[in-house]
């Protein structure tokens, strides 16, 4: 077979734990298979390079931080072929540039344009293990990129989507998709197979374990993938296209404490303004999620939204310019907001499910600001306090 | 005017240190002048990550190791290029390789074979100040490659050959080139201006200004450049193609105690023996300091040599082979030995210089081991413990 397998940056935080992965990526190889191995940057690496950066710039150039935080991932590459090598295998290492990988220009944000992958498969068939870097690649005016925080996990699908690989391998520091958080609902139990639908919806709910644009990846070149522990022996969780089926209509819940919610106010209530405010957040990048917009009071209307916290910064720029070109009043940016979120694909067969959850959270005496509803998620803004209270409840109502 | 500036490692060792370098950067900027700056990794990154590579593999492989060492580099670039934008001057960071620095596929002591500066050139006539990563190169098989210990100041001399630069600064965290290490010897004098061979002969004489190869580039492509301190007002060393000139006949004294002694006992004394020996260390990229051979006796010989420590284990490694080739009888390796040197251009025109030096020696009762001449060099292989105490001689013989 040839498989892909992903480490992440705990995984490779310590050279114990590299030569670790050296041993696992050995195995896989000895036990007759084509191995390919995308690696992060060791533990913290990125986080003190942003500290570096801040350091000198207060707010450091996109297209230098991008410069900067691709060196991690080469650590990590070098120092893994190192320890493979050690072992008694061959291993070519590959930036993301000699690995093929072509992006656009959106530095620190990059998306995949194109994927060259002749030279992985020449290492490939010369009987090379081959370490790529992950997270980044190369933009159209030759300038290192990085496809964003967890963008090693879309490295790692798209690498095995280019050279038809038989499967894709995410190794982490948790033994697979939950039920729900463990470290905050000890109940919560591991889950054998999972759609790409779900696993979508649990990113977008704030549910740690993949980046959405890997998923959304692996969904749309139909690349199944599974989810491990590198320092555990259990099965993980396998992410696949999954037929609708009978039984829980809600698989897992989830809580997402890094949202901030931007309200305006008195919005001028006519066609195409909407579209103006969401198409200049889109430009940049900026992925909204819940928008609530309410009913129309004398021609004007406010809404509400919610973006990334990280994004906040850059957000409340872009709205305040339109703001003030469209005759809007105010704005206002709350941090104090979590998000909670039902997902499941049973859900489609099981009207009544947003009924039990509001039912839920009021039982608890939390209040809902603001609802987003798909075919397959129901999320619920609340209070951030009352966030480990509702995710509890929500685990109770619908898994246990 | 076109100026390269080189800043050391030490030079950028934190990122006050790099806000520092960025101001003198772009304060040669806004007196007119068009900047390219070659920048070497902060502080003790490179050792940190060789420490790192040890803990993986005992002996890592060659090409890993550049990759892994290229990082170091391209950290300071995209930091330096942070705190340049910062202070209002645009900046263009460039990997080796995105410089155009070709080389031979000698891994972590690569040469430059080209350099194709069209992309350096291109963003000098945008305005930009450009910031290149030392040290570092491409292979023609497209693989990382690094220059070795010092080569970043080799970048910037090659730069300056390739792009025609009026002036090449080598900023580093000494004042210039010094009659002899002030470290060592308390009366040594600052030397205002030094021909290129002098100073090539006090690099392999063990001065630690700066690497021979990088002076040897720019003698034979006759680039003049100065070595001054990043943090000091001085005027530094100007090191250039200069006329024998009358007056004192040693310019400066210096003391290499990374040396070790290898000697091969019994070699059967034929044509092509010692061609035989030192065609492989060469082939391997092995510089072979002091070469001694003893008079012959019953057609055996005895050969001894030097070479850097850092090369010891390879070379004893070549050696042994062939010496069980040759039939040679035993092989000894002694690492108590320093070397000291008198060096000066002058001395051609002033007889009986050795004569002086070998006194000055035999005065501190100081035996001398291994003896070598050059034009305008001339040095001891004496004890280890004698370096200092012979250093302190000589300086007072011939420069005080």
């Amino acid at each position: 077979m040839l498989i892909v397998q992903k480490y992440g940056g705990s995984s490779l935080a310590t050279t114990d734990r590299m030569k670790f992965v050296a041993e696992k990526v050995v195995e896989t190889k000895r036990a007759g298979h084509q191995v390919v191995v995308v690696v992060s940057a060791m533990g913290k690496t990125t986080d003190n390079l942003i500290t570096l950066a801040k350091e000198v710039h207060p707010a450091p150039p996109e297209r230098e931080m991008d410069m900067l935080l691709s060196t991690g991932e080469l650590v990590s590459v070098a120092l893994l072929c190192m320890a493979i090598e050690n072992i008694g295998e061959p291993a070519e290492g590959m930036t993301g540039y000699f690995a093929g990988i072509q992006t656009d220009s959106f530095h620190t944000k990059a998306r995949i344009q194109k994927i060259e992958p002749s030279r992985i498969i020449e290492e490939l068939n010369k009987g090379n293990i081959v370490v790529i870097a992950g997270f980044q690649g190369i933009s159209p005016e030759n300038s290192i990129t990085t496809l964003g925080r967890g963008g090693s996990d879309l490295t790692a699908i798209a690498i095995a989507a280019a050279i038809k690989a038989d499967m894709c391998e995410i190794y982490t520091d948790v033994e697979g998709v939950f039920t729900a958080d463990p470290h905050i609902v000890p109940e919560a139990r591991l889950i054998p197979e999972i759609s790409y639908d779900e696993m979508l919806e649990m990113a977008s709910a704030g549910a740690k374990v993949m980046q959405s644009r890997a998923v959304e990846f692996a969904k749309r070149y139909n690349i199944p993938f599974a989810v491990k522990a590198t320092f555990g022996k259990g099965g993980g969780t396998m992410v696949k296209e999954i037929a609708l089926k009978e039984g829980a209509a809600v698989s897992s819940v989830s809580l997402d404490e890094k949202q901030v919610k931007i309200t305006i106010f008195r919005v001028p209530d006519r066609p195409g303004i909407a579209s103006q405010i969401f198409t200049a957040l889109g430009k940049e990048n900026i992925n909204v999620d819940v928008i609530v917009q309410n009913v129309s009071k004398e021609s004007f209307t406010d809404i509400s939204f919610t973006v990334n916290i990280s994004d906040a910064d850059k957000t409340l720029k872009i709205v305040k310019a339109i703001a003030k070109e469209i005759g809007a009043q105010d704005i206002i940016c709350d941090t104090d907001i979590a998000k909670v979120s039902i997902i499941g694909i049973g859900m489609m067969n099981h009207p009544g499910v947003a009924g039990r959850m509001f039912d839920a959270l009021a039982r608890e005496n939390i209040n809902i600001e603001m609802i987003s509803t798909s075919e397959i998620k129901i999320s619920c803004v609340i209070k951030k306090s009352d966030g480990v209270k509702a995710l509890k409840a929500l685990h109770k109502e619908f898994i246990q």
